[in-house]
């Protein structure tokens, strides 16, 4: 194994002109060679070093080429970095260096200051495209978020798919516009100030076109996943499958200038190895930070409440920047009065909730009946802003069987308080797009397969998981182009009501966030929470300095009188219950002792006069 | 889960007398009952929290019995204390505090101190039996061993088995003598400064007899093991499978006072838990030792050369003390020209040899053609204690295909360097029971299944793993009875030539490395190796103090000239080509310059006159 180099693309092509390096892994093979569709020649590879084979040749940008071993098997380049026919077909020369940045003034800010914003490039607009996106983000600059949030654009089968069905991990979604326009949204986004967050899949590849295990054993079966043979990264032969998911990573950061990576599901990423992947490629990364200044963060999704995925690696963790907080999700839906079946039946509302702002994981080291086990870790030494918070995002949507948003599921002024619940938490606050105006229309799960008995499969498997929560009913069909359609931001409803009172209720509440320092500061030992269970209210402070925040969420569907403890005045900053919200009543502008919350509503005071 | 009390059995039959506590952990069951066999009754146990059933009952010792499960299901009891009959019949009821141990004024030994013996309880003397071995134990103590190290006694089928199919691992098998036999021995060992190895296996439950999937899910398909499913030490209900393992640990050090463990192929333990099973039994082998103030060691098998075993709990490490140490015995029997086929494949000799002598691990983050992949982890912090370094074990004699040991693949010259390379080492030496003789009969794989298919399968098995060694030919059939007959050691023929000579040899050998301050500080930057690869001569210099000793070893067929650096004069302490040990010549009993070595052979000199 020779060491990556972090600064140059070091499998599949790496175009240089007349000088471009042509490199493929395939251990098994008796022979490789380079197949040029349109100048119907076949160029053969020397054999290298741990099943490598390589040779350099002159190639122009946009050549369709395969490679065939053997002498009989042709088949895409399993680096590819374009696939314009698809998944099935030829892949394409592309030259990532050839796009002009302009974003050299941009600074990636630390992850304390993001506020992602997760969209899937498919359904967020009706064009579906980068370069539809790009006309949208003046509108999310001025909602106040701080990062986009892509969902995977990794080459997939067909025109539809949330993207964790990628079979190519370096070639961008051809539908959607490819590298260059993807290169070119970023560079629009960070002239904007806007961060990139890119979710990547390293846990499996989809079911079709997936040609991996032709070239190699990019698979082993000692472990089982939910979608089968593990990626292989800790048995024989797994070197250079860790290589080649570390060259994807340094791709994303070094050619597209992506912000952050979010990898999907790490817990079901299996690695005994001595370094454990995700830690090998922190290191890469901080090496490519080291050699190129430029900053980059790493978030997980992690099912499994463990604190060694975000622990430094002076502790013996993996090093990861930030992870998803489902357990928040989850308590938080409880109290808001969300039935408790399949993961929901853990969990017991406003104690959870308060719980869960305190410490993280309500999951903790406790036994969970409905994983059947003792599960998770304590917190203590971890920063809050490892933990990011949601009250909605593309799997609790669209893993509904109706993909039902919050918006036809919650009550108006209850998605009120849960977006606040989210926003006064020290926490990095996410929104799944279209919450922001109360979009009604679903997210729902959608394929475009050109298998048939594959997409009967996946219609069962749909069918299993939603008799896991207990419902009946017939779900959507996933590959029907109506279920795509079904899901597309419906914007025009933006401007009329009650969405547009709800777009501008956002925008306030992120303002609200990102200018406070007592809510913006995300500092633990500075935050109290308790609640009143019969009421169902929780009270939670937050401070810094001089100032202190006092926020009162109202999860019943009653009026609900609250005690308010200490000596001075508390003036107030905001109130969800507002008339101007739409909401029933106005709360006093300032309150010593005793204040009545609305039904389902947040209010938030200061000690300090606004 | 409650706490797993550490000072008291908490699962199966926890006798006393009248009030003794049944509990059986069978969390799908509708209804348990426990069958007394000879009264023919049937009592009810209570079902109470995570699957667990109870009650206390007035039973007896030697009291036959089954477990019966939803009325219909009787099986033995997983957690048995006895099966008089076997794996497939009743459990017995044992006290195992009726034993009244003698051995008070017993002190567990450092690490350091251990010089093992390994033994097989069948195979070790004629009878077979743990009375038996007490017969043997002044000879063991003379041979100058300190710590004896018994293959796994837990419940196998039938009466042969090298252990590693047990089935009942609370059970002592019962063709050896069952639990009580077992403690006497233990007693006895203690009496005479013996400490007591045992093996145990957690990684896997034999083929034959396993009822355990019958009362609950003890095994998860999520990952697979040589031997099939795995012990499920992750997946939903693992907590009381980890219960049963830990409770497993604390029976053998607490209620038979074995001194250390030797926990087999941890390799295949997969746990992603974040506390790793290890760590936890760790943990509470830990209290174990606060609330009783006997010491207890904790060592392991382990494949992976991976320090995370054996690093301290607070670097992340699972707190192991030590662990067996593959690289050093494949690089010194490479050295001593072993073909280079399998696993010996990956290691070129005394320069290895020299490396392990170094650093422990050969293989320390380097790629390993035969693993295809990069392998292992640097020791650098890891003290030489924690290492166990042999020239025999019971799988490299009996996983080859004929079972021969060392005594019949080399000559005596070598067998005699062999050992010598391991007693000079800075790791925890360790013999295989009969090599101190040169015993020439095999260890060969032996079973007594009952099951014919199991038997063919077996005998299939080990022919594919022959295979990959290229070995032709038939293998002994490991369920013929002469199998086992053959591999019992032969005593007869200790005193004649030359037998006599090679016990003279490693009674002298283990005197020297148990009495030198300078072989016996075991301080791995008081060590020094280098290598003469052309002659294949290694020099040791280890120091302590104010003493050196300097060890030649000539690994060749030929003599060699070796020049001796340093000032000073050289003193012989110990030179294996002595006519005295039936070698060519003795070396001269003082040098300064240079020294002739004979073919195959291993001089000490020290610094400080003898």
């Amino acid at each position: 194994m020779n060491k990556t180099n972090v600064l140059e693309r070091g499998i599949g092509i790496n175009y240089k002109k007349e000088r471009s390096e042509i490199t493929l892994w395939a251990p098994h093979a008796k022979s490789v060679e380079l197949f040029m569709c349109d100048k119907n020649i076949a160029l053969p590879l020397q054999k290298q070093q741990f099943g490598y084979w390589h040779t350099i040749h002159n190639i122009n940008v946009g050549d369709n080429y395969y490679f065939i071993l053997d002498g009989e098997k042709q088949l895409p380049d399993p680096a590819s970095l374009s696939q314009p026919n698809g998944v099935h077909g030829f892949s394409q020369v592309v030259d990532l260096n050839d796009f002009r940045w302009t974003d050299r003034s941009w600074k990636n800010p630390a992850l304390q200051d993001y506020i992602f914003y997760e969209l899937h490039i498919g359904a967020f607009t009706p064009a579906g495209t980068f370069a539809a996106l790009e006309e949208k983000l003046d509108y999310l600059k001025e909602l106040g978020i701080t990062a986009i949030e892509i969902m995977p654009v990794a080459q997939f089968p067909g025109a539809r798919n949330w993207g964790y069905d990628g079979v190519f991990p370096f070639a961008v979604q051809n539908t959607y516009g490819g590298a260059g326009s993807l290169q070119h949204l970023i560079n629009e986004c960070h002239k904007k100030g806007l961060a990139v967050v890119l979710d990547v899949v390293y846990n499996h590849l989809g079911p079709e076109g997936n040609y991996l295990s032709s070239f190699a054993p990019y698979f082993t079966d000692k472990y089982h996943t939910p979608w089968g043979k593990a990626i292989n990264y800790d048995d024989a032969w797994c070197d250079n499958v860790r290589k080649y998911f570390i060259e994807n990573v340094l791709m994303w950061l070094r050619d597209f200038h992506i912000d952050a990576l979010r990898l999907d599901a790490v817990d079901t990423i299996k690695d005994f190895s001595p370094k454990h992947i995700l830690k090998e490629m922190k290191e890469y990364v901080d090496e490519l930070i080291a050699a190129t200044g430029h900053k980059h963060h790493l978030i997980v999704e992690c099912d499994l409440n463990d604190t060694r995925f975000i622990d430094p690696v002076k502790e013996g963790g993996y090093g990861i920047g930030a992870q998803w907080l489902d357990d928040f999700h989850h308590s938080l839906l409880v109290a808001a009065g969300h039935d408790r079946k399949g993961y929901y039946a853990d969990f017991n509302g406003i104690q959870d909730l308060a719980k869960s702002y305190r410490n993280a994981y309500v999951y903790d080291g406790v036994y969970s009946a409905y994983r059947q086990k003792t599960f998770g870790t304590k917190t203590d030494k971890n920063v809050t802003k490892q933990f990011i918070a949601f009250s909605q995002n593309h799997d609790q949507v669209g893993n509904r069987m109706l993909g039902e948003r919050t918006s036809t599921l919650q009550s108006f002024e209850m998605q009120k308080l849960l977006i606040g619940a989210v926003m006064i938490s020290a926490y990095l606050p996410f929104l799944f797009m279209g919450e922001e105006w109360s979009t009604p229309n679903p997210f729902l799960y959608f394929t475009d397969h050109s298998d048939r008995e594959l997409i009967e499969a996946v219609r069962k498997g749909r069918k299993a998981e939603f008799a896991a929560f207990h419902l009946k009913g017939e779900a959507p069909d996933p590959d029907a182009e109506e279920t795509f359609d079904n899901s597309k931001l419906n914007w025009d409803i933006q401007c009329i009501e009650p969405h547009k009172t709800m777009l501008s209720y956002y925008k306030t509440l992120i303002g609200l966030r990102k200018h406070r320092p007592a809510l913006y500061s995300l500092i633990k030992e500075n935050l109290y929470v308790k609640v009143n269970e019969k009421q169902n209210v929780l009270i939670l402070k937050r401070w810094y300095n001089d100032e202190e925040i006092l926020c009162l969420l109202n999860f019943s569907k009653e009026k609900q009188s609250v005690a308010i403890s200490g000596s001075g005045e508390w003036y107030k900053l905001f109130d969800s219950a507002s008339v101007k919200w739409r909401g029933p009543a106005d709360a006093p502008e300032k309150v010593n002792k005793d204040v009545t919350l609305q039904p389902e509503s947040l209010i938030i005071y200061t000690n300090k006069h606004v």
